[in-house]
C-alpha cells in the first residue's frame, strides 16, 4: 500500500500504539550490510523473520531468484506465491511439515531444510522415498555451544550426511550460526565468534569433502558476526535478519548508533503518577514485546528507551514496567520527571530492545519516508 | 467454526507450534467465577483481553447485553458487530481514540471510557461538546500504588468528577484494579489485597455522593482478588480475565490447580543437545511469549512448565531459554534430561506462564472437547 500526498495521512492522524518504520534508514542498512558481505566475495541470504512482510521483501533482495531465509513455513509460502524461490528454513525440521515442503518443492521453489540428527535424516529419506522426492537439507553446525547442531569434528556429522548423501534426501551442505555472539562485549570478542563460526562451517565442509561428500552450501551468520568478518574464502553464503532495522540489542553492543534504528512504538501519555513519578503510556507489552534484549543489558535499556518523533533520545527515560496496554516509563535524573515537558495526550517513540519481538506483535508497519514524502502500510505475515 | 466428526483434523494431525484450548476446562473456570461472583450479589464483568475470541464470548458472557471489559477500541468493535453492547474500555483514554468511541455509541452501544486527570476530562467534555454527544466516563482509582488511577481521599477526584458531571461528558462511575495483589504469596494477605481494593472503591464513591454526585458503577477487579472477596456490599460489579484459562502465575498463587490450566503451546522436539543436557523445541518466544510471570517466581517455571498431551505434568522439567523459533528444555532432576523418553519428533505441551501474554502470540485457537468429541478453530482479534 503506497498512499500519494492526497490520500496521505498524516503521521499526527496515526492512533497509538503502532509501529513505525523509517524507511530511509531501513533501505541505507539493508544496502550496507549488502555491500559489505559482496565485499568479501560472498552471497548475503537474509533472515526474513525480523520484517516478515512482503513490502519489504524488494529491500531485502536484489531479485526474486536472490537467496532469502525463513524461521517459518508460512513465511516461504506467502514469498513463493509471489515468486521468490530461493529459501533456506533454517529451524530444524520435523517430519509433520514435510508435506509443506515438498508442495513448495512441487511449484518450482528452491526450498532446503536444516537438521542435525540421524532420526530426522531417517525420516527425511523415507518422506522422499514414499512421495518420490528429493527435498534437500543442510546439516546444523554447532561452532559455539549456544543452541542446535552438531559439532564439526563429531563423527555424527559424518553418518549423517552420509545418510542423507546415499539416501532419497538431498545433502547440500552445513549450516551454523554463532547465536553466543551476542553476548560478545566488544569488537574483539566479536572478531573472535566470527572467526570461529567461519571456520566450523570450513573445518565441516573439509570433513565432508574428504570422505567425497559434496557440499554446495557453507552457510554462516548472525547480525554480530556478519559485521565482524575479515576472511570468508570457502563460504558461500552469509544469513543476518536484525541488521535491517537494528535495536538496542545492536546498539549496546557498538553495532549500530541509536540513530540507525529504523523502527519504533509511537506511543500517548495517558496519565501522570506524580507520587510515583511515572508516566504512563498505552504501549505495553502488546505493543513492545517483553523482550529485555540480553540479560547483562537489562537494568540500562528497560524494556526500551524513549526518542520524540524526530528520533532524538531523552536520555535518561526507559520504559521501566509494561502491562498488557501500558508501559510505565521513568527516569534515571536525579530531578525526576519534568511533567510539564511531557503532557497527558503527548507522543513518544520507544526504540525496540530486540527489534524481532517488537515487531512480531504488530500486523502493521507505518512505513514513513520523510525524503520522498511517502507513506506506506506493510502487513506482516502472521502465523506459521 | 466447529467441524463435524468426518471433517475433523485429527489432535495428531496439528502443525507446531500452536496453541490448545480445553474447552471443559475453560467452561469449568467460567462459569465458576461467575457462580461465585452472583452468590456474592454483583455482577461480572469478565476482561476479554486474555482471549479475545468472538467464539470465546458466548462461554464468557450469558448474553450480548452482559457487560463486558476490553484493553483495546478494535476488541470493542468486533463486540458490538456481533451484538455485544455494554463494554467499558479499561486503558485510560487518549483524545485520539475518542472518534472511534464515537461511532460504537452512534450503534447504540454502551461503552464507557476511563481517565485519571483533569486532561483528559477537559477534552472528553470538549469532544463531547462538540460532537454534540456524551460519553460516559469512569475515573480511575489507586488502591494500591500499583500503576495509575487517583487515590480515593485525593480532592482531585472530586474535582475531575464534578468537571464531567458539570460537563457534555457523562461521569459513570469509579474503577480501580487491585494490580499489587499478583504480588501476594498467600490467602491472607490475598483477602487483605481485596478488601482494600473494595475499600478504596466504596471511599471513593462515598466521597463523591457526598457532594451530590451519583456514582452509577463501583467497579473492582483482578483475577486474584475476584478469588478472595468476602463482601462485596456497594460494589457493583466486579471485574476479571485471566481466570477462564488459568496460567503458572495463576497456580504459584494457588488460585488454580495445575489442571485447571485450559492452554497450552503444542510442540514438538526438534533436537537432542546432549552435551549440555537440553530438549530442543519448535516453540520459542514466538509461541510461549518471552514473559517470566512475576519476578519472584522466575527461576522456578522459566518459561513454561511441560506436560504430555494428557494434561501430565514433567514435574523436573522447564523451559529455560526461548529465542524466536526454538526453545530449550531443561531438567532439575540429577539425572539429566532422559532423551529416550523424548525422542526427537515427539510432542509436548507447554503450560504458560501468563496466559494473556501467550495467547497474543497467536492468530487462532485450536479447541478441544474430548467428552463431546469436538474440535474448534477459534480467531483471535488482532491489533488495536
Amino acid at each position: 500500500m503506497l498512499f500519494n500526498s492526497t490520500q496521505r495521512p498524516s503521521y499526527e492522524a496515526l492512533e497509538t500504539p503502532c509501529l513505525v518504520v523509517n524507511k530511509p534508514i531501513l533501505v541505507r542498512n539493508l544496502t550496507s550490510m549488502r555491500q559489505n558481505i559482496e565485499s568479501l566475495g560472498v552471497n548475503l541470504r537474509p533472515h526474513f523473520k525480523t520484517l516478515r512482510s512482503l513490502e519489504a521483501a524488494p529491500h531485502i533482495l536484489p531479485n526474486k531468484s536472490a537467496p532469502i531465509t525463513v524461521s517459518t513455513l508460512k513465511e516461504a509460502e506467502v514469498l513463493a506465491d509471489e515468486g521468490y524461490r530461493n529459501i533456506i528454513y533454517a529451524v530444524g525440521i520435523s517430519v509433520t511439515k514435510l508435506a509443506r515442503v515438498h508442495r513448495l518443492m512441487s511449484k518450482g521453489i528452491r526450498i532446503s531444510v536444516l537438521l542435525d540428527s540421524l532420526t530426522q535424516a531417517e525420516s527425511l529419506n523415507e518422506f522422499c522415498s514414499r512421495h518420490q522426492c528429493s527435498i534437500s537439507a543442510l546439516v546444523e553446525i554447532d561452532c559455539d555451544g549456544h543452541r542446535a547442531g552438531v559439532r564439526p569434528d563429531d563423527p555424527l556429522l559424518l553418518h549423517i550426511a552420509q545418510q542423507l548423501h546415499t539416501g532419497d534426501a538431498h545433502f547440500q551442505g552445513v549450516l551454523t550460526h554463532a547465536g553466543e555472539a551476542y553476548h560478545c562485549q566488544n569488537s574483539h570478542s566479536l572478531r573472535r565468534a566470527a572467526s570461529a563460526e567461519v571456520k566450523a562451517a570450513l573445518d565441516a565442509a573439509q570433513h565432508l569433502r574428504s570422505i567425497n561428500i559434496p557440499c554446495d552450501i557453507v552457510s554462516v551468520g548472525s547480525t554480530p558476526t556478519a559485521h565482524s568478518y575479515r576472511d570468508l574464502a570457502g563460504i558461500t553464503e552469509v544469513r543476518a535478519g536484525v541488521y535491517g532495522v537494528f535495536d538496542l540489542v545492536m546498539h549496546r553492543m557498538g553495532l549500530c548508533d541509536i540513530d540507525d534504528i529504523a523502527i519504533g512504538v509511537v506511543t500517548t501519555v495517558i496519565g501522570h503518577n506524580v507520587e510515583r513519578g511515572w508516566l504512563i503510556i498505552d504501549a505495553g507489552w502488546m505493543a513492545l514485546s517483553s523482550d529485555r534484549g540480553i540479560d547483562s543489558q537489562t537494568s540500562e535499556c528497560g524494556f526500551g528507551l524513549i526518542t520524540d518523533g524526530a528520533g532524538t533520545l531523552f536520555k535518561d527515560l526507559r520504559v521501566s514496567i509494561v502491562n498488557q496496554e501500558h508501559g510505565i516509563i521513568e527516569t534515571e535524573g536525579r530531578d525526576g520527571i519534568d511533567f510539564e515537558a511531557f503532557p497527558i495526550g503527548s507522543r513518544l517513540h520507544v526504540l525496540p530492545n530486540h527489534a524481532c519481538a517488537t515487531t512480531a506483535m504488530h500486523t502493521h508497519y507505518h512505513v514513513f519516508d520523510a525524503q520522498k514524502a511517502t507513506y506506506e502500510v506493510w502487513t506482516r505475515i502472521l502465523g506459521w
